[in-house]
């Protein structure tokens, strides 16, 4: 049926299309059933939606459509469109496979991956493929499959450079801020490091939620290879780019539903690094109590991690670091910058666990790549880090991506909470620490999150700031104050 | 925040809100967070739900809200409401725990029924949970807190009655309608029979599917109790009640991802009994090839309703029934219908075997309740059937319902399709009928769906009408051939 389109300024995340309740009878469509949609050219673009049925806002010939939508299909207002009655995707019944612990073969999964990019699939039916992935998991088939999938469904990266590099956290603990500094490092030392991250899933932020505090991190791919090109280094977000678009959308409900299947966590790490061009892969897998992994699933994961770097031919050297409580001081995206510039600035501020943290990442990746003999990267990326190399290479790259460190600025409420009793600090719980960090506006609110002053073992005494938390907004300082309140991050003995 | 409430018309299931752009930014709000809405009355309502942010349709100073929202919370066009942000709720840790494979208490069990119940979770999270239970299961424990929960979230129909009977069926077998001839034989016996049915999850049709083509299904619990006083009976969707708002909120996900978790299953069933004051309860379980379930299966749900049975103190009866092939011919709510009719009004016309079930199971009943001696319960059931009486009974029920038999019509357009070959029919594949009946548009449009003119072991000619699919329009009559032709539900050898 040829309908006209129209757009709804929608900031909500999933595409939607809605028409009105006798368009629907007369294409005899129900409420949330599939719609193709085409547009009338040579060469149609077309896409699969699940619709909704409105009386009062579309009029009967009319289709509106989100603003994604207008986007990814380049739509105007006013075209006409052939809108029918969509099948089912086979890929549900895939999805309920897996659900029921089957294994699923590499055809499947390119179904699935297919239907996702196309928005084919419901929010309720990509909730359900995420959760049986947590569930069922996926055998290394499976994930090279859904890997291959991935990267096929997106653009690659190209760059005319060696030795690129880059490096990966897999998360779970607030604050661990390491990559900037270690992309500045690397790429001072010459290396290629063109660092595509994702935003915080579950965490108080990602990179690119940090750097966007300052600079601007969606660019298109030739932006990107530009500013490449010129400092040997990027920070950006990877969903725009449109390099892994399968892994940005199921990473989308995820978020929702808070949380990560390890299959696609591999997926999502490798599929991004393969997609970037990356020859010399570096994992971080923090582990410990309160961190995301044990220390045994720690080893796992660093062998699945090695059998996947041997299939893909790329190098790949896995490290597993304490990841039992928060590193640096600030948690939340300008918090955690204000720790970076302390360190790249070589001030007396400067959190002494994330800078050891940082160069001995970043020693490891020069020991890799050989620009460091082995035993000797850690020395080498000190010696960068303290001649200021590092902090030249830092305001090259983020005035490459348009920024301006002097944009960071403190929040607009703050409050401090002090120690009830003398002791010593015997936890910091790094997911309630990340909770109040959310509760606080964290990723969204760039300036909100926390400071913590102390680490496990110090002493502190009553009446002794133990945490700052910040917020844009009084009803979230509230919230986050009386969360602290309740459920206690910081247990003093 | 005091916000102005605006409506839009959504005839789309999930209750939504939403809110000016700018009005999100002074309440400190991202988008799909959650917020509380509360009346200025002097018992306020309260309700917290799930906000989309928007530029377009909603004004700052205003919320716009579903009309189910506006219904449940008795809202006019205008009113002023108390907006605040929501904090996160503790059922999503619960549901994460489930997910994880850890058993559930009865307080968190309580917790996320009202969540569900209060529209305080996303349809993300709320299909998080579905899938939970189908993947984790539940123990008799969990279950019973389940069902508890279910009955406290709801109403109760309380009738000065004795011997009130239910009778279900766990499904899974297309056409297989004995309830309405069950129903009209035991009020006509003069056992009290108040059903209320939910409308189809995954199946063609459900009881309030067929019935609501002739009759009114949706009434007030006055109402229900006037037509149960009056007859004996009725037959209608359980949902308008409230009596189990609970359950028909979660079926209404399982329906979306097309999952009926077994621990939901039996708290399904059993809290709408309960609700319902039944006494003594009849649960056919159909097994065998492409049922719902196996044999194996069956048995252990025969158990588990037997210890329910003894834990809620009802008389509980499971009969377990073949069930590898549809049951009657007609398949779609009005197709069902028709097959009842000429049951009914003892034609030439009317299915053996569905006639033969109806019967089987009424006996059963007549027996738990000693209207009829054991081992006379089947004859009872078939003198009044004979009789007339159970038409009479029915026709008085229908009208009770403001019914009306005339209304019984045939669909728009229909398609024979013809056997290829002749032989003799090995499989008649009940999910493969379901699925065309639900592409020609079943259950919403009552009168689509097919008709299929023989049993497995019958003997067909080439050229043969193998069935007739019956749709309102014309493209979900191309759908629904195509798809009978690519997977092929019957097999002729």
């Amino acid at each position: 049926m040829k309908l006209k389109a129209k757009f709804l300024k929608w900031s909500a995340g999933a595409p939607t299309a809605m028409i009105n309740k006798k368009t629907a009878e007369k294409i005899g469509i129900h409420s949330k059933e599939r719609i193709s949609i085409r547009t009338y050219k040579k060469y149609p673009k077309e896409m699969s939606l699940i619709v909704d049925i409105v009386e009062g806002i579309v009029r009967p010939g009319e289709i509106a459509l989100s603003l994604e939508i207008k986007k990814e299909m380049k739509l105007r207002k006013g075209q006409l469109l052939d809108v029918n009655l969509s099948t089912v995707p086979l890929s549900t019944i895939y999805i309920k496979k897996k659900l029921d612990g089957k294994r699923l073969s590499e055809k499947q999964i390119k179904e699935i991956i297919r239907d996702i990019v196309n928005n084919s699939l419901s929010q309720a039916e990509l909730s359900l493929f995420v959760s049986s992935m947590y569930i069922r998991g996926m055998n290394l088939k499976e994930t090279i499959a859904l890997i291959e999938a991935i990267l096929e469904s997106g653009n690659l990266l190209k760059l005319r450079k060696k030795l690129i590099v880059d490096k990966h956290s897999v998360g779970g603990v607030p604050g661990n801020r390491t990559t900037p500094i270690v992309v500045a490092i690397c790429a001072a030392a010459g290396l290629t490091i063109p660092k595509t991250s994702s935003r915080s899933i579950t965490s108080a932020a990602g990179t690119a939620d940090v750097i966007e505090t300052i600079a601007r991190v969606e660019f298109t791919m030739e932006e990107l290879k530009k500013i490449v090109q010129k400092t040997n280094a990027c920070m950006v977000w990877g969903g725009a780019l449109g390099m892994v678009p399968a892994d940005s959308k199921i990473l989308d409900t995820e978020k929702m539903l808070k949380i990560d299947p390890e299959s696609q966590l591999l997926a999502s790490i490798m599929s991004k690094k393969l997609a970037a061009g990356s020859e010399y892969i570096l994992i971080d897998i923090p582990y410990g109590k309160n961190a995301k992994v044990s220390k045994k699933k720690a080893l796992e994961l660093e062998k699945k991690f090695n059998k996947l770097g041997k299939y893909f031919k790329k190098e790949i050297r896995v490290v597993i670091t304490p990841g039992n409580q928060p590193i640096g001081k600030g948690i939340g995206p300008a918090l955690e910058l204000i720790d970076i510039m302390h360190i790249l600035n070589r001030e007396k501020e400067a959190p002494k666990d994330l800078e050891k943290k940082s160069v001995f990442l970043a020693g490891q990746l020069l020991e890799m790549t050989e620009k460091a003999k082995k035993g000797k990267g850690e020395e080498l990326a000190k010696e960068i880090l303290q001649s200021g190399k590092a902090l030249k290479k830092f305001k090259q790259i983020i005035k490459a991506q348009e920024g301006d460190l002097n944009k960071i600025k403190l929040a607009k409420f703050k409050k401090d909470i002090l120690s009830k009793k003398s002791g010593k600090i015997i936890e910091i719980h790094n997911k309630k620490i990340t909770s109040i960090a959310r509760a606080s506006g964290c990723p969204i609110d760039k300036l909100a999150g926390l400071r913590i002053y102390n680490s496990l073992g110090d002493r502190v005494k009553k009446g002794e700031v133990l945490t700052t938390i910040y917020t844009e907004s009084k009803s979230r300082l509230n919230s986050a104050v009386n969360l602290f309140h309740r459920i206690k991050p910081i247990r003093i003995r």
